[in-house]
Parts: C-alpha cells; structure tokens; sequence
C-alpha cells in the first residue's frame, strides 16, 4: 500500500532490523521501545487492524509469536512478556497497518503501557536481534 | 487443572457470563471490567502462559478474536479496542491459565493499560454479552 510505513518495511524500502521472517509475517526490533528488546511482528500483506485480518494468515500468527516470544524469554532474562495490540487511535494505534508488540518485562522497569518512547544506543538492537534470531 | 479459577469457569463450576464459545474457547465477560464491554477469551485446555499455548489451539485463536472484536466494534460503539494477553507476574499476568483481554477503548475513557479494576452494576455485564452474542 502506498505511503504505509510498514509496507515499506515489509519490502525492505525502509530498513529494519530483522528477528523473524516467513512467507507472512516479518518480525523486527522496534526502533522506539518501550523496555530492552521490543519486537513488532508484521504481517507481509497491508490489513488495517485486526478486524481486516484475514483468517488464512491470522490462523498462522499464534504459533509465531509463541516461537518469537519463547526466544525473547530465553535469551532476554526479562520477567514477563506482554502481547499487544491495538486498534484504532482511541486504543493507541499510531501505525495503521496491522502489528503486533511482543513487550519484554522487567521487574524495575517503566512500562504501564501507555509507555514513553525509548531509543537504543547505535548497533544495540542489531545485537539483540542477531542473539534472538539464533534461537528461533 | 485443580485449583484454577479459569478452569472452574471452563468447566461452568463458577459461573460467567458466556460471550462465545466454542470446542476450543470460551469468551466472557470480565467481571472487573477495565471499560465498558472488556472480554476476555479463555482457552479450554490449561496452559499457563503463550510460552505453553499449543499450536493447534492457537493456531485458531485469532481468527476467534476477530469475530468477538467485530461484534463488540458494532455493538458497543467503541473508539478502538486492546488486544492483549499477559504473561507473568511482571507483565500484569494475576490469572495463570492464558487468556487474552479485549479491552474496548472510549475517548474518555481512563485505561491507560495498566488500569483499576471497575465494577459493572448488577445485570449490566448480561445485557451487554447478550446483545453482542448475537452478532457473532
């Protein structure tokens, strides 16, 4: 879809670092995250929110995020993982292109979830990435 | 699995206000309601988090969501909706048998995710699964 950050992303216009990828989904760091290794899954195909999703590819995400979160926890250290998403403006959806945040969670940390954004030093989530990666 | 209050609820020993149900789920209503309309989607096996959550029911989660969204979308006339699903003590998890929230969102409302419980008045919670059981 044109003019869609994460369409962009999907199809490598924009870069990303990537921890996940498969015929349907691409699973990145996010650049702005609320705690250390913040991942967004996205689906490779443009739906709005979860309302459009279709079932085809919405019957796959389950078990992905399941593998992706399981990575996270293993290699993290984080106390919990929160499983988001949201539609609409009114629910804090900024990009209107379907994602789902996989939210490491520490036991000191400042998440609640409406969180402030935070950003990662140059080449640290290129790190967490490549460590996640490995294990999925 | 003794002990767990969401298996009671599975199994109708404690009772609920059924929103869906299927071989696989069973959808209620929260009855600490975080806004108007607030449901939460049981899974009818046991698993403790989405670390556990087997493929073969989650694999048919989402598209379950979808629907129960939808309806909740036409019904409630709600701004947005959070998808979300807790896992661990540190990320807010206070029930451990996974189940994941559909929070609708109001422009006034006061979820911000990390919010206080609300109480629905009596009869209110029924009348609100009622109409919405009936778009699914």
């Amino acid at each position: 879809m044109d003019n869609c950050v994460f369409c962009k992303i999907v199809s490598g216009d924009i870069p990303s670092t990537v921890v996940y990828e498969d015929e349907d989904f691409k699973a990145i760091m996010d650049i702005s995250p609320a705690s250390r290794g913040h991942v967004i899954i996205l689906t490779k195909n443009h739906f709005e929110n979860l309302f459009e999703l279709e079932d085809r590819c919405g019957s796959k995400l389950l078990p992905v995020a399941r593998k992706i979160a399981t990575a996270m926890k293993d290699e993290l250290g984080c106390d919990g993982i929160n499983f988001l998403q949201n539609n609409g403006k009114a629910a804090g959806q900024t990009v209107f292109h379907i994602h789902f945040h996989l939210i490491p969670r520490y036991k000191d940390d400042k998440v609640n979830i409406s969180w402030t954004n935070n950003q990662y030093k140059d080449g640290e989530a290129a790190e967490i990435a490549e460590r996640i990666s490995k294990l999925i």
